[in-house]
């Protein structure tokens, strides 16, 4: 039972269909990721072990963060950035065998930095999925004069096909910092037109924005309600996002 | 006994009357928020469980907080938006007795996201004081743009009555942010003269600053001294905030 | 056995002698660094208990942190601020013994934040080396404004005597924040120029870097290279700075 519960504002519960919240863990402790998902794992539905963060870690503190993670119905899941590593290293078979022998039950897809070929990003798509891993894909380039090179249309493109290819989330690529990248200007702004446009032209529930500072958050949740999903959320923020989303921080009170 | 004892700086011992530090708690782990305690719960007088964050979290999680942190003489209290949505669902009685049976000895009464008339927050201090509880209350909006309608006469005159009403210390609002807020400019610099100001017209010892930035806690320690009771910290800024009161960080060496 | 060994890109290991990586303890729990430890601490080779944090922590816990950390192959230090307390006080003699009482290996003699005449310093280190303690020492003062009237060729002659005084390494100080000090920019950019002289005068394998932020982390290392020493590195970002140098994360995959 929840404390303060009469002041309650339900969401939809695990496993959410919609409102999900994709959290970044750039390294934490196992005892330490296990203390937090104690007290607010109910609110995290994917986890993310960041970029190549995996690849200097020992197998068994893998492993038991997956299943720790695991056991509070969260799905964790690799970094793009990994799946990109592999890819370039023709090591894609390996990579597939490792996250299924590690626990992973899902991977993320991207090319935001390495060139990967559209069709052979769809394939990989796909090739993953009959693996048996659920795939979240990426769209959008880390580096921000090469993101700039991607049109509006071209993205809805990728996002469309990612989709039909087997993603079962699109992910709009924004970064740990949310800085000048994707739908954000220099100062971390949100280019309202340009996502009135992705959601005239994509099933908003189908993605999954990362918005790593609360102001981002915010914007979204006023903009599109508290179902919207929202990722790259530091661990730290878990619980505030929680309460953003149901409108019991200052931000949302009385307009959710 | 402390490491390197030869070069302390002694501070007032707890129960301090002055120099008090709140440090905010927005949704840690018991056994980290412990840990974190053993090492540095000697230097926090007060821990707000922040806004409404005790919403989603479970009972028995918020008890077991609320015991650990009152095992090393710590005052965990209820943050304002948490009164002030009990206040707007007309639950202040229901409220009341969920604090107490989760073992809050005190609570904040605050009106920075919801309009309360000024007699009705007087009055709910009075309430809350005679319920059994140490009340802390805010002067200030969350807003922004409603916080600067708020003039600094208003501000004191709400100040004194809220002190007559039962307030052991009067919060002056910064948020998690500490910019464009109350005495904070956009870039998060202290107004000198609205705080002379306020000075020259209420007890200062009655007063607790939010400050959740390092420049802004060495402003107010410079200015004020190292007596000045200081909100907001950042769990992460304890033992930071306490050798900058001290002179013992490069900031305020040789100054104190 | 690592995680996806097959994409890792091997670097030297401990005992290194470049590549160096110092973290900064602001005030951690025990626990929660045996945690962050026991994940990442093959990838922390110097670690400063900061500033005058130590003065305010119990014995008993500083002494077990720095066991713990020694536990890890990490040779834990004391800030440069707690040099500097105990030379203004006339305590050095009474500062080398606790130190050596608490543990720690190594010290940090510093002039950052205290007037000390340069032979001083100097014979200092020499003190702190015939004491049995590795030193470290840092050139640079912590007062933006003192701290631009060290002109180049003075730092780099600061270098070099300190050096042969006894100094292990030489830190070239950017405080925590990374922002108007040495040789960043108010922005926190990097002043190639100045590196540059610095590495035409001194030897670069014995200097140790402040750079508190991910894009000066990146920066260094896509200019000198992963085996650059760095420091001040938060404890957050122990992970992260790996993957940099190994060019695992998104801004130097297939630049390393």
């Amino acid at each position: 039972m929840k404390s303060f519960e009469f002041l309650s504002k339900k969401r939809e519960e695990k496993p959410r269909t919609c409102g999900i919240t994709m959290v970044l863990d750039k390294g934490l402790g196992l005892e330490t990721a296990n203390s937090l998902m104690d007290v607010s794992g109910e609110y995290v539905d994917y986890l993310k072990f960041g970029w190549g963060t995996s690849i200097v870690h020992e197998r068994e503190i893998i492993k038991a963060k997956v299943e720790m993670y695991k056991s509070y119905d969260i799905t964790p899941y690799t970094g793009g950035t990994l799946f990109e590593l592999a890819y370039m290293n023709n090591k894609l078979e390996d990579f597939f065998k490792e996250a299924h022998d590690l626990g992973f039950p899902a991977i993320e897809v991207s090319d935001g930095s390495v060139n990967i070929a559209h069709e052979n990003k769809l394939e990989a798509i796909n090739k993953a999925c009959e693996n048996g891993f659920e795939v979240l894909s990426e769209v959008g380039k880390k580096d921000p004069l090469l993101d700039k090179e991607l049109s509006l249309d071209e993205r809805i493109t990728c996002m469309k096909d990612e989709l039909s290819a087997g993603s079962s989330l699109i992910i709009v690529e924004a970064r740990e910092g949310g800085k000048n990248i994707g739908i954000f200007d220099k100062a971390g702004n949100a280019k309202e037109g340009e996502i009135d446009y992705i959601l005239n032209n994509f099933n908003g529930d189908k993605l999954l924005w990362e918005a790593p500072n609360k102001d981002q958050q915010v914007f979204f949740i006023l903009k599109l309600g508290n179902t919207v999903n929202l990722g790259n959320i530091s661990s730290d923020d878990i619980t505030s996002l929680e309460t953003i989303r149901r409108g019991l921080r200052g931000d949302t009170v009385g307009k959710i």
